[in-house]
């Protein structure tokens, strides 16, 4: 499975601005389920006083757990959005800045801003469409020919 | 105070190449100013001699200084612009290469370029408006009709 | 040498899913090619298998290689295209996840992408011109008038 195609922008740009104390995951899903903001690129930057980040480990077939508790910069947050069952679907992973600037990463599960995560997303067309990987049972962006 | 709102882009992309030695934060900062750049999303990668990256820290209500003081490979430069005022500012945070390939990060404060930092900046509109937080001091973009 | 420029978004998006063990740099600079993409910006998440990456050392003028053999998250793959004797040339830095959540990064040499590699090519305009610079021996983004 490979895609390699042509997408256009849409014209559209989300931005997303989540206040002290909101979980990132389901404020900028719900903003893109609103919108029906279906493919797009994802940055934000910000700071999280908590979060939880994932390893996907190959043998178990599911994320690792890793939980940040301390108040971390938001180095960066990178992901895209595709549609699964023609609901928006956010895949972003995280860097996160400690107090002596050491880092700690991985997917975003989970998160607790403070004091601001500041959102872009920039919308595509025509729509990304995930699959299930038989292999691994994650939700990839796979071709819609096959 | 949430921000969900659709904005589009300009059809202006500022490319902003800084060479060696230069200082980025105000290499760009005039460049945005220069081209009247309020609103956008802020990408980078490259090199620096040296760094200060910052944390913030809540219980001071500012930034913890992080002196880098070595060649490192600028990762990764993400951020946003947005307007306090009527001028353009620029929130970038930084993840930093060192040549162990351990990484170091923060809010960009200053830094020096070597050999070169390649920018690109995508303007949105309307404009993405700043104001200050009372508990942090901070400015942080948000919602105009608050 | 400095470029401070305004650029247009061409209305093309490239993008680009790499699958199990395929190899992002080539698989990425391949799509370039076909489509004649010679200046945009790249973002891209996923999983490498295993990956070398590199930290300029301005003392040989030349790439320390980096090996990271292990599976990691991609955390962030960031960088730019600009062309070089008319042809598309990739930037890209990354920073990678172990299972830890420690994170190890540098210039994106080679890689092997597992499960998938989810990357965005955002195309600017006019095309972003690479020249070899005489002390380092690399081909940076230059300014065409020079």
């Amino acid at each position: 499975m490979r895609v390699d195609e042509l997408h256009h922008p849409t014209g559209r740009v989300l931005v997303v601005v989540c206040d002290k104390g909101e979980e990132p995951i389901s404020m900028i899903g719900g903003a893109l389920h609103r919108h029906a903001l279906r493919a797009g690129r994802v940055t934000a930057v910000g700071g999280f006083r908590e979060a939880d980040v994932g390893w996907f480990d190959p043998e178990r077939d599911d994320y690792r757990r890793i939980p940040v508790r301390e108040q971390v910069e938001v180095l960066s947050l990178l992901g895209d959005v595709a549609a699964r069952d023609g609901e928006p679907v956010l895949h972003a992973h995280a860097v996160l800045g400690r107090s002596d600037g050491s880092t700690v990463g991985g997917h975003l599960l989970r998160a607790q801003v403070w004091p601001t995560l500041e959102v872009i997303v920039t919308e595509v067309a025509p729509e990304l469409a995930k699959r299930v990987d038989p292999e691994t049972g994650l939700a990839l962006i796979g071709d819609p020919r096959r």
